[in-house]
């Protein structure tokens, strides 16, 4: 605890802490091959008071390190558009390659604890902040990242004339904001919510408290401690986490056997009522977009099952400023080298502004549990992760629309003939849709799996009959509809 | 000239036109697979008159295109750090993959009219908007791009009336922002800062005005213009531009021949010097941020050269919240399917912030010419092409570096031949690098040639003798302090 935090004394003199240090610094230089080899993503965060001297200490750490095997991540340069996203947005956006480092100055303490401080959030919105850093913490570890955090502790007098110091020169005056002199100002609130968010984050990943005071003990400390953990983490191996039950309301999705693919809907039903349901979208878009509510659409479905179409008629009605569409094909090295979510919390989209995904996060416990892309382990964890990640995204306020464009078998071998027979058409199948196909027992075990384990209250699954493809549209567009009218009258209230 | 306009008429009655747009509509979705298959990446440029219905058409030639192949770019929604960054930056940000439509709703006309009209810039500034775009156009020629540039008019009577019908709605008055308005009240400045713009910048690819007054008519003729672009487009195959001289001032950098490698450096005038200069650049990069003063730093280099430890000796007095540092590796798949600057222009820093780079955009006329990973074409011509790129940086105001870490062919292999017989090196040799060794003589007339044709006045290349390291690195970070100096004196004066 801060609160009671005492200078720890290590019983060593100054010349032996340097040389100690420069041992550990030649030490750090060869594990970043270690890593590399070993494909471990390290993650040291460093928080700490202002002015506690972070930034000084991690440009010290990554000195003897490759910049090819390191990243640097700042909290507070980040923060142009901070508020216009999640809470945890920034941190999983910058998380590293696996192989390499990522040093942060200041992340989700340092964001939690600001907001708090500063009354931006009360209590209870705290408490959801320490709920979000464990469940993305412990995220973390199960997929592999070792995650090393540091708190830079410096006494109320200490900062105090550090920051004295700073303003005294025109040069570096600017290093002082108001809101480092406010922290000053408030040392002792600033202390208990450090200490409170400590405590209550240490379950994953623990806390490294070290004293500031002196620049050669901190940093002899922090290389000691980052180059025991990687030692440690090398050894034991990359972690894969087992799947983990965490409860979430959760929505009653039919089952795909009880779904009635034989609804159709009429061509001139069809299109009086989808002029019509284009024209509403296009007036809800317009206040979605000014009260600032994200909205997230998911398309998941059968090959030739009509999601290419289906979301073209929801796209047309749309103000082009407002909405981004995201066809999601096999990852590149740079996404595989990450967690499995980084790419998709890299789309989500700004407030008020609304991300269609063509295939989605599902994609892990579908075509990836299918044709073995990860171990059992992931796709049985990742029912979860994706709860977790979704409920982040509502919680954050946005709208989650997910539909699996659904038919049967004969419909999609049908459409695949039509396709092959129809030279403007061929483009679309493939010898892969064909192999596909032939799985379609194991797809559909796990788009049952899939539906009944990630359809919570807050994001449901919505199973879209398209053996009649207007049907289909109509169906998802007044989905859509109903889901922004919902959400305008909640902001209103 | 919109000066003049008259509506053009087609001849073509309503419905004619609709069933002729229908059959366009068909043809472009057959195009996507086309261009696809060409691997031609097409840019929709669409400009015009705020209320013109630019979005609404934009949303139409989508509409019947997969989101696979084709992306929407909103020069309205991607500005909040807009004026943080060169004039061109969004733009080459934005540019498609290969095979791809990328239709924009505003974008580099639009940008500069309006920092001409509402007094932003002045006529000289607008000049150089207009030559930076005719070298953006032809490099996006030369390089392969397919661009079709629209621009949407409409009356100053019609916009009026458009916007008045928009505010008087609450959900659209938002619609219509104080720019727009201004725009109405200044009809005939904008008109003529249009007609200047497009008649300066027809020459590479010709702009289209179209009449918005209709949207059937301004649809079917953006359809028509649209699918014969590509049409021929294909037809012609994708283009590769010649090489093209276009002149900088030259700055005369010494000759490989005729460097002098036995300079040299001993260790304590080396550790004395080094902390008075990282001291020096320390209190530097905070002038340097504050006043926003870009920075790019371009290391180049033979294997084994020093590099690496060059490159560590600068980032260590600097402020982490204020620099990044891009190991440069192979591109990836969606690096490769762009203009090869792309993933430069990615990482171009902020005002204020200095970005290192660990290999560069040079690579095009080493390593891609010399192993055949471009054509002949490609990397002559990328001379000209690099330099018109940092011209764009130094134009923006930004501090552009380029060091050649230079060592002679014995001192590679004393230091291959080191890394090799020590285990804690060994990760810095690979096979990869003693076959590069094997074509040192090719590498030398690569280097000395793009030494010699893209070492211009404002983005000179420094050579830095480094068979002694330590004398390497205090001469770069002098040359680093001598530039900060200068530019920060620069901005005093």
């Amino acid at each position: 605890m801060l609160k009671d935090y005492a200078r720890p004394d290590d019983g060593l003199d100054k010349e032996s802490r340097k040389a100690e240090t420069k041992r550990l610094q030649k030490l750090l230089t060869a594990q970043q091959v270690t890593i590399r080899e070993a494909k471990l993503p390290v993650v040291v965060l460093v928080e700490g008071w202002a002015a506690s001297g972070k930034g000084r200490l991690i440009n010290l750490l990554i000195s003897e390190i490759d910049p090819r095997f390191s990243g640097v991540f700042c909290g507070e340069a980040r923060t142009v558009d901070a508020h216009r996203y999640p809470f945890l947005y920034p941190y999983f956006c910058a998380l590293p390659e696996d192989g390499k480092f990522l040093f942060m100055d200041a992340g989700w303490m340092e964001a939690a604890v600001r907001e708090r401080c500063t009354k931006e959030i009360g209590e209870d919105m705290f408490r959801r902040r320490i709920e979000s850093v464990n469940r993305f913490e412990r995220q973390l570890r199960d997929n592999g990242y070792l995650v090393l955090k540091f708190f830079v502790n410096i006494s109320k007098d200490e900062q105090r004339s550090r920051q004295d110091e700073l303003k005294s020169d025109s040069d570096t005056s600017w290093r002082v904001s108001e809101y480092d002199e406010y922290q000053n100002d408030h040392y002792t609130r600033f202390r208990d919510a450090y200490d409170e968010f400590m405590e209550e984050t240490g379950g994953i990943f623990p806390w490294h408290v070290l004293d500031g005071t002196k620049f050669g003990k901190l940093s002899y400390d922090a290389y000691r401690l980052l180059t025991e953990t990687v030692e440690a983490g090398v050894a034991a191996g990359r972690y894969h986490g087992k799947a983990f039950d965490e409860y979430f309301p959760m929505h009653e999705t039919p089952r795909l056997e009880d779904v009635d693919l034989s609804v159709r809907m009429d061509r001139d039903e069809y299109d009086k009522e989808l002029k019509e349901l284009q024209d509403r979208i296009s007036e809800l878009h317009n206040r979605i977009y000014r009260k600032r509510i994200p909205v997230v659409v998911c398309y998941e479905g059968w090959d030739a099952a009509g999601k290419g179409g289906n979301i073209r008629r929801l796209a047309y009605p749309l103000d082009p400023r407002g909405f981004d569409t995201f066809p999601i094909a096999s990852p590149e090295p740079h996404e595989l080298a990450r967690h499995y979510l980084w790419r998709f919390w890299r789309r989500i989209p700004r407030t008020g502004h609304v991300a269609i995904f063509d295939r989605t996060w599902s994609g892990r416990v579908m075509v990836e549990r299918i044709e073995g892309f990860c171990t059992e382990d992931d796709w049985k964890r990742a029912y979860n992760e994706i709860n977790e990640f979704e409920s982040e995204l509502h919680d954050w306020g946005a709208v989650i629309l997910k539909f699996w464009i659904h038919i049967d078998q004969e419909t999609q071998l049908q459409r695949f003939n039509d396709r092959q027979n129809e030279p403007s058409k061929q483009w679309k199948i493939t010898e892969e849709d064909w192999r596909n196909r032939e799985k379609w027992p194991l797809y559909e075990e796990a788009v049952s799996e899939m539906l009944e384990k990630t359809s919570t209250e807050f994001a449901p699954w919505h199973i879209i009959e398209s053996n009649d493809k207007l049907y289909a549209r109509i169906k998802t567009l007044r989905i859509v509809v109903d889901a922004f009218e919902r959400a305008i009258k909640e902001r209103d209230d």
